[in-house]
């Protein structure tokens, strides 16, 4: 195992941390997860788009090795052996500067990159269970890929609890707002759809990438249209669209023509 | 500077973590923040009946360092030569095994104990600013003190950049929930009054401590008797009960008697 930090490249998997690292101690800070096909990162200027909006708004300093980031991803797929294979590239902005207490020292940011393998594919279809823990459409860790993710962790457990494999949130107001770790796309009437970003959605690189394409449209879904879905999948970058079997009791169609046209687009 | 890191003690502040690390990665994990008084861990026992509460409910297995923790506490200000000094105290229980995903890969948990010296006393009186972000009164995030605190850390950098120098947070339903990195106390109608856990307020030691001697009452704080406040001040485990000259354009009393009857009761 190889990992980057700032411009190094670090053998092994560990690297040192200051106490008050604030990734470390609150959380501070953002991710992007990448797909690697075995050749290229997948969807990347998408991941660095976000990754910049994002951390302008939360008030980082874009670092400058983010320029060159795609030949030090590359790199470092190759540095763990993923040529041919598919791969899980994770890059992590976090305050340069130790600080205790809310605020930050500095805006300052450090970049740290890791790779992982991943199975051929994502496995069977999920199983969906609608849990507890609500999306909170107003606040910076729904609209942004931060690093703190422990209501998300909270979700997953609470679907597992349940027998299920992934979570189905709603957001405060009681519409459909997203998966554990991922957009849902539903559809309902024939029409594939996803939560709006100001309904408590993750504005995801897949569900970007469908949004442009036209192939799914924004909207509001709230708990009257519930009863109407038909199928459901779960998109992110490493799933792509991943159809769900059912959601709690319900049974949901996995071979929805749609489905099959949104991940055509996705090659 | 030393560092305590399940039994070890380390010189220097700097540690190594797994490029997987779950606290520095997502955010999973549970935090203390604790008053040395120069001589003592003020209301330990109220820091560990919450870290363990918090840690069953999360699912966390409880570190057997965890017995002995009051005396790891006490050493490790010595070693950071706050005897007779205050300082704060840090206690991190997060995944021991590093994992990707959401899923952990064990219920095992790390602890990590830190030191820092503080001023003499908290300062001046705080300004209030209230904040776009709010309290989730659904979620974990909220009602445990986790490892991912993002959205506190935006609600300071928030009331910061309107010149305040503390957030006041409403809940998702317009009611008041808390501070950035506190409890809050407000006065209305000659009353001191605290927002209920379940209106998004965290369970903070200081906040417990007044309730269980009666001088604060928990109540559900809605917009409407947001104009008969009188005095507000802001409770944790650093700053005692700090109170705040205003709340926005709103100039508050300061020295508030029923605020000077908290205080006492706290020494």
């Amino acid at each position: 195992v190889t990992i980057w930090r700032d411009g190094e490249w670090i053998a092994g998997d560990r690297f040192e941390i200051g106490a008050q690292d604030r990734a470390f101690t609150l959380g501070d800070g953002l991710f992007e997860t990448m797909l690697w096909d075995g050749r290229t990162v997948v969807r990347l200027e998408r991941h660095l788009a976000r990754l910049r909006t994002s951390a302008v708004a939360l008030g980082f300093s874009l670092p400058g090795a983010l320029t060159n980031i795609a030949t030090v991803l590359s790199e470092l797929a190759a540095k763990n052996d993923l040529g041919g294979a598919r791969g899980a590239l994770k890059l992590i902005l976090s305050p340069a500067a130790p600080a205790r207490g809310l605020a930050r020292a500095s805006d300052a940011a450090s970049l740290l990159a890791t790779a992982a393998a991943l199975a051929p594919d994502p496995g069977p279809p999920f199983t969906l269970a609608s849990v507890d823990v609500r999306r909170n459409e107003s606040a910076p860790s729904a609209r942004h890929k931060t690093l703190s993710y422990i209501d998300q962790i909270e979700a997953r457990r609470q679907a597992r609890a349940l027998g299920a494999d992934e979570a189905v949130q709603l957001n405060t107001a009681g519409a459909l707002a997203g998966a554990g770790a991922g957009n849902l796309v539903v559809v309902i009437d024939g029409a594939a759809l996803t939560p709006r970003v100001e309904d408590g959605a993750l504005p995801g690189t897949v569900r970007a990438e469908l949004l442009a394409r036209g192939l799914i449209a924004e909207r509001r879904i709230a708990a009257e249209a519930f009863a109407r879905v038909e199928a459901m999948a779960v998109t992110n970058a490493l799933v792509g669209v991943h159809p769900a079997r059912a959601w709690g009791e319900r049974a949901l169609t996995v071979d929805h023509p749609l489905f099959q046209g949104l991940r055509a687009a996705l090659t």
